[in-house]
């Protein structure tokens, strides 16, 4: 199923963790602090228990992970442009 | 239907705008950069004109508008811890 992961790190060498793990796990980024993918049930209960290891002892965390049907996938709206999100490596990603 | 708004807006200014717009459309704040809300189709129509009509002109924007079942809602997960969301004005909200 499609999962959308949105964030607030205050932290910025965390930040850049979450979005590197998130990448790895096959999600492809669309905003600044948003990721999407597909994922099993138990590739995205495992993404879960990956983030909660990441941020542990970090304050100032929220992510919130939300399984999204096919539908709402299909009937989000988009408005603006797709931004090019450079990670603080200074990679194009 | 609930709906997720999320975006990436460079623009303090506009920012700020685009938050204050959403909550008067009774959409709540969950993140910096996203808020959620019931909305009726119409409404959300509405929202994504009235959206639209805001960032006319601006650059660097992207918002990003999921509608989303209960189902999808009730199986999110949420790591962290609520933060407190502080608009430009000093006005905790």
């Amino acid at each position: 199923m499609l999962t959308l992961v949105i964030y607030d790190i205050t932290d910025d060498d965390l930040r850049l963790r979450v979005a590197r793990f998130l990448r790895s796990r096959g999600l492809k980024r669309v905003q600044k602090s948003a990721f999407i993918g597909p994922l099993t049930s138990s590739e995205r209960t495992d993404l879960v228990a990956g983030l909660r290891r990441l941020v542990r002892g970090h304050e100032k965390i929220n992510i919130q992970i939300y399984p999204l049907t096919e539908a709402s996938y299909r009937r989000r709206v988009v408005i603006g442009t797709e931004l090019t999100y450079e990670d603080e490596e200074g990679v194009i990603t």
